[in-house]
């Protein structure tokens, strides 16, 4: 199975980054699943309905998300739709789902959101919740791919070494930058500490820069407007597995216009 | 001098409570200065200038406030103002100011705010910052009164000693949960480590109760709605300060509808 | 059934103030139990084997205890003993208990200790374990007292009032400062936001003044040490309880040396 | 000028990788100065004289440092030491020194260390002082390398982009894992967002796994120990500066055994 998953979306210049380069992605890597994750695409924070859609309309099959998703307007959809997933580990009666099931002919993805907990909201156990979902997930197929939103890498690497051999693939995202070791472990699993994001190249993390330099200069609190100039970047991973669900293949990387 | 000072005002709830109250207040302590804690005024998240102005009716003469006054809408007002002053130690650039001069015939009050930095962003070190202000005050009179806007005990606590001597009163606000520790220290500073909140009895340091336990079950993310049910408390503290500035008498009190 | 709890004892300033005090205290309100958050009892940082018989010799009956109890020599103890808990909702294999039956005559009182989760570690859902074990503890005994050992002031009113009508009692500890808002909530459970602490009286919740000066400017990391000068202080409440494990009386209380 | 930097040394598995590796980097790169994060050099946890010293035998001219540092040990050589800098940006009066000058023959290369405030200690303005440093350093030489020991991702984005023009490199350290961004920035500046680290390939940052999952599973407090089982991965970056200080060429590597 061949699969192509895309960091965190930014913005309108995200979208546009989807718009422009995806189809040439498809083209080479000819993927089953295309998966990005979508928390920051509406404005930088959060999903809409109608930005949701617009990415399902340039080729992406389903969105995962992170802390981001939780915008009042966006609940109504995220509980209707099958194809945004948010964090598994949020507590009971959260809306939402937290994985979802693609198929494509014969060939079925579990696809399992989950949030860290250091340096960010005190959820459920990701450990835990993570692995005994994948146990679930593993009952429908063997091709499982997690989202492992969160800050800290040393929760990152913890979480892709506890679920290694478990699922096919633990990709982190949340922190914007795509990291450099990305790589397959002695069970099967495909790592990588962060995929990266899709978005205005010159920024910070997507967001204005002299905005962040007011912000850390002033320490006054303030929402980030999303950096819309070009040069755009896009940035993920591209993943093959062999028929058992394990890696043969991960593969980062970067487009730049 | 006499001085009345009430915690942070929560809501449409919080400001009732200070029209119903404060007046018997002035009757009873006879205060030169009535200040309080502005910054979860409006709607429990900061202030506008149309609650300023309301509160300034009711015979508040300064708002300090904290972490919640930085409100888009409200920053002109707090640009011009001299009767609302935001914690000294943000960045510089940071708009408004952290101290203000308060008159009365012959009297002259500072007023210093400044905010912690544990479990709060990290600003400018309200230790040092406090300090050369407090001395810089201190060439205009010898009354001043600190509201340390802050969450650690031992941050507040620290604070407190640090100034000892310096200020006539430090007087902690944020956890909207009065404490039992008011007393004057050795070298005559007034001390509390907060002096509590104004708006509903029955709620989440002022927000809706049910809203709360959704919030802390599941963990999704949200603004807590001002609980606007009676009754109402109105807490706070009453100073005397002797000729040289220092304390002779600190009295919390808790008015509830 | 009466009850006497003692906030967080710091040290051995801590626990001189439980052997001075405790008699006297004892003799006046006739409890049945006397429990007490032993967290720092030991060098102000956890517990040790012999410290904790040092307390029980004084006459209290069980320690609750906090963040602080993971000493590694301390473990062995706190697996055999029933006289000390952890708070339950650490993750599966900690070791330890975190609740505990005591009994005295016909009389038995279930103690539950649980930490909160906001600027704390993210340990599993302090609501939803806590929940879940008081209606296991029910089954035993009507009395159930919990010492919440938490930061935020929100979530320690938030599980009050979540248990309130479950519990007899939800009292806060771990901030060292003694709130004044003690009261019974609508269904019987008695609440504080926190009990206070036994230890040195002019110090930083316990340890030593001019290092938290010091660590306050520099932020150089360190562990400050226990203010071991006179005077002392011992705060804490006194329960009443009804037949049906309802409040009848909460009463704080301060003593000074 | 030539410039090796490696990132967070991580005990005795990262000693040895530098001891295995630097002499073939040494003869590749022909660096004129070779500088390392020494902050977990001695068992994970901060440095020792000895541990320095043993280092700068295996070639490195300088270890700059980061949170870990504030060994008690440690602090009398770090005060009289010129060859081990810690973050500048800690108050008035920390031990040490936050930058240094290194000379070989008439090149001179001033090193400054930084520490982030995201989900870090709030420390001094990383921005402000790493600002006005850089200044007073440029008026000694053009030669200007940033090591900064950061968490945020935005952060650090933020401090290369501020110091854009007026530094030869910001590098990131402190999260123990590489990056994948080093690049030029529009005014000659390096810039990576991490470095990676030195010390054992299959572990959590440099610490054992199977501690890692126990920590994450239990949540119980404990400082893991350092993985010591090989292979062993060594990460860093070589720098090309032109004669006016400005970058002309940043190169990413990783050495495993
Ligand atoms: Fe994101
Ligand atoms: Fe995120
Ligand atoms: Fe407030
Ligand atoms: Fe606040
Ligand atoms: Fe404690
Ligand atoms: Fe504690
Ligand atoms: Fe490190
Ligand atoms: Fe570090």
């Amino acid at each position: 199975m061949k699969i192509l998953f895309l960091g965190d979306i930014v913005g309108s210049p995200g979208r546009r980054a989807v718009k422009d380069f995806l189809p040439e992605l498809i083209k080479k890597y000819r993927p089953h699943f295309v998966i990005a994750n979508g928390e920051n695409a509406a404005g930088g924070y959060g999903l809409t309905e109608k930005v949701a859609e617009e990415l399902f309309s340039y080729g992406i099959d389903l969105l995962t998300t992170g802390n981001h998703v939780w915008k009042k307007e966006f609940i109504p959809y995220l509980q209707k739709t099958e194809k945004v997933v948010r964090p598994a580990n949020y507590g009971p009666g959260a809306p939402g789902k937290g994985w979802s099931l693609l198929t494509r002919g014969e060939l079925k993805l579990g696809v399992l959101n989950l949030e860290g907990r250091i340096f960010m909201r005190p959820l459920e156990n990701p450990f835990l919740v993570g692995r005994a979902l994948a146990q679930d997930i593993a009952k429908e197929t063997p091709f499982i791919l997690v989202d492992f939103h969160a800050e800290a890498t040393s929760e990152k690497l913890a979480l892709g070494y506890f679920l290694n051999g478990l699922v096919s693939a633990v990709l982190g995202t949340h922190t914007h930058v795509q990291t450099s070791d990305e790589r397959i472990l002695s069970q099967g699993t495909a790592y990588i500490t962060d995929v990266g994001m899709c978005g205005s190249l010159e920024s910070i993390i997507g967001m204005k820069i002299h905005q962040a330099f007011e912000l850390y200069v002033t320490m006054v609190g303030r929402k980030l407007e999303v950096e819309s100039s070009p040069p755009y970047k896009l940035e993920g991973v591209f993943l093959e597995l062999n028929s058992e669900g394990r890696a043969k293949n991960i593969e980062r990387f970067r487009l730049i216009t």
